[in-house]
């Protein structure tokens, strides 16, 4: 493929000790040559190589920065193309410089995901392998990072490959029989259809039945923490939100308005809703009532509902009940070390099914026990997986459901005795659409809108 | 110097494309060494080489990344020890991995700062130079990062060094005189101290005449906007900041509630104050009153003094004006798009010397002229140094004050016919308050606390 010169910066946003701006392309070496001064020219060094020196404006010849570069010649870089790095001091305006510099001097600026796209397109990794990369970036917890660096390293891509060759070789089985009838055993052909096609969605479901956890590890489990005013949710939302776990991302683009803020409980990323409007009032005035924890439920996959332990019930703790049922819900009697005046039975009887914590935020007891019911909601009576081949992304989960459908569609076909070419249609099928899963016949506009979602410089 | 291996994250903290983690120390390359798998074993590499590889947990052979790792032998080096910097990818979790890896695998946790610090205690830089590169990442505009820039590449230590050496020269001369009086024709020695000391004096005036420009350049211009409620605070705030011109830095290891707001003026980086007191609140009911303006004046370099065209002068905007005076003010007549009913001449008459501007935040008119003043304030009546060597470390400016004080009382004692060895006290008093800047016979306290200011990783 033919591709121009980009650059950007590659490290995240703020000040730092080092940043690096990426340059990409044929002219990657030259660009960067036009504006450094060290020992020796770019163009003369070896691959892989790094050198100190600093970076002029080439008109003017004012000095701009004190720089480090990487030298890497394609093929065996990122983008399979020629690859430069500027180290540079990590400062908001030196980074901006360093970049106006580059650009001003043959480089365009990349697109966000530009350079993995183009490790894709250059066929250094498949669809699925780049869609990874992003993953392990925003990976909250730790299982996540390994789920997502399993994909970056081929493994789903190498099972789905493994099963495009099953199909493929029922649907040579198919063609023989097509084109020579004579020499067709029947039942040997549907038997042998049959058997592939089993395997194929046997091999399909289990990989589904990964589905929703690994959408969980990938995206986090959307958690309100519901109660009338003065339950104790903000104290308990501190103690859950210690320092260490708390991952706060701010959404690219926006203000600090938009703010996501992700816990890591026992390794399962919850992702907070809407916190802020916990936070920001004092504990003793928390505003969030009636109406707010209806608001809250509707994003909700996990209920956190907090109750006062030294109060009776209260008409709005009933309102809240209604409006929490059918949802998963932890319910979290907070308040354990005052004396009681909540009544459990009535609790239980409106909640039958679940979990039911004792808690003190004060005494910061009963986090433990929390934390635990809130990993078991997420891995208790579901397939957990060891080897780490989840399928955590949308587009590959609704892909490999086509998929499934086919090749029932298929097994069907072969238990009715249709047309051997008609089973042959669905097994294709489900062929073509585990392909796009590895990015095999996808079109121009589904790889730019999946690289548009990734972050600048990746 | 004997000193341990040291490891730290040198990218800002974030989600991006890449990250650094930094290693320095004799252990520096065995230590990433002992969790490599690539095709070559660091170290048998050459120095300043690049190496793609996986880093595994040494125990439990469990991959924990995928790395490109930049092996740099002393002393070619940052801090003229063995250095490797691991990049992986740029995710939170990711980055904590590695980081977390290395320190179990020999490396100790940097503090702040350290890397420069042991640039500094290994002899590549001195202390002025380790200070500026502080000053090089926290640069708000282009000037300000050129000054830094400036002061790491050496300038203000060569300036330093040859003030000293004038000064050593002098004192050679007394030795001299003192050993062997019989030489010494007084008149001469004299005029030759009397030059020296003139001369050392002018350089440390035209350096201490960039100081306050210098220190703004480094720290920002503390801005107060201020006016009663609906004069259009806020709209002119958002004129100010538009978004390429906005620097918002959170100061580390506090929540998001303490937020630093820049503003890049024609070069003068504002430092806003509290700034978020005027945005909470809608454009139509912005709270800031007298009360709050007193208080934002406390801190105060530069005030923007917001008036109401379509309105009649208050009593509250008198009270304004009473608080205000004294301090560099700008005065804004905004929503002079609208028919004007405010009291110029009274405007002028308790503001007889500060610059007036009419601005329209909604027509976006007068903002231009408003940037100018701004600008204005910053240089006008000042020295504005094209080489670009500010004198911007509050250290440095006090150091050379007391310099400066000791020639004045060399040159009082010349004048005064005071004994030889008298007049050498205070020549040797100033060249080691020189010597302090560049970092020479300065206490271990001192320089521990100058790096304790720096980020992580550098």
């Amino acid at each position: 493929m033919d591709f121009d010169t980009i650059a950007a910066v590659a490290t995240p946003m703020g000040e730092g000790g080092v940043a690096i701006i990426r340059v990409s392309g044929p002219e990657a070496v030259e660009t960067v040559d036009t504006i450094f001064r060290g020992k020796q020219k770019l163009s003369t060094v070896d691959s892989h190589t790094i050198h100190y020196g600093h970076l002029h404006e080439p008109k003017t010849g004012d000095l701009v920065e004190e720089v480090l570069v990487s030298v890497m010649r394609a093929p065996r870089t990122f983008t399979r193309e020629d690859v430069v790095e500027v180290n540079c001091h990590g400062g908001i305006v030196s980074v901006e410089r360093v970049l106006a510099l580059i650009l001003d001097n043959g480089a365009r600026l990349a697109d966000p995901g530009e350079f993995t796209k183009r490790a894709f397109l250059n066929g250094r990794i498949d669809l699925s392998q780049a869609e990874a990369v992003i993953d392990l970036i925003r990976a909250k917890t730790d299982r996540a990072m390994k789920v997502a660096l399993n994909q970056v390293e081929g493994k789903l891509s190498r099972m789905i490959r493994k099963l495009r060759q099953n199909l493929i070789e029922a649907m040579a089985h198919i063609e023989v029989t097509l084109d020579y009838p004579e020499h067709d055993v029947e039942d040997v052909t549907q038997q042998l259809l049959m058997d592939k096609c089993q395997e194929v969605k046997e091999e399909i479901a289990r990989l589904l039945q990964t589905a929703s956890q690994g959408k969980i590890l990938r995206e986090g489990l959307s958690t309100a923490i519901i109660g009338r005013p003065n339950v104790g949710k903000s104290s308990l939302l501190n103690s859950l939100v210690q320092e260490e776990k708390a991952i706060v991302t701010d959404v690219a683009g926006t203000t600090r308005d938009v703010i996501e803020e992700y816990v890591n409980v026992r390794g399962v990323p919850l992702r907070l809703i809407d916190t802020a409007g916990i936070r920001e009032t004092e504990d003793i005035v928390e505003k969030i009532g009636v109406e707010k924890s209806r608001q809250l439920l509707q994003q909700a996959d996990l209920v956190l509902l907090v109750l006062n332990y030294n109060e009776e019930l209260t008409e709005d703790d009933y309102r809240i009940f209604e409006a929490a049922k059918g949802f998963q819900v932890i319910l979290i009697i907070n308040k354990f070390d005052l004396p009681g005046r909540i009544d459990l039975e009535e609790i239980k009887r409106h909640f039958p099914n679940q979990p039911l914590i004792m808690t003190s935020a004060k005494e910061e007891t009963g986090i433990d026990l929390l934390e635990k019911a809130i990993a078991e909601a997420f891995f208790s009576g579901k397939v957990q997986q060891d080897d780490l081949t989840y399928v955590s992304n949308a587009r590959h989960i609704r892909l490999l459901r086509q998929a499934e459908q086919a090749i029932d569609d298929a097994i069907s076909g072969i238990d009715e005795r249709m047309p051997i070419d008609m089973v042959q249609i669905d097994i294709k099928k489900a062929w073509e659409l585990l392909g796009e899963v590895i990015g095999e016949s996808v079109g121009e506009d589904l790889i730019d809108q999946i690289f548009s979602q990734f972050c600048l410089g990746k």
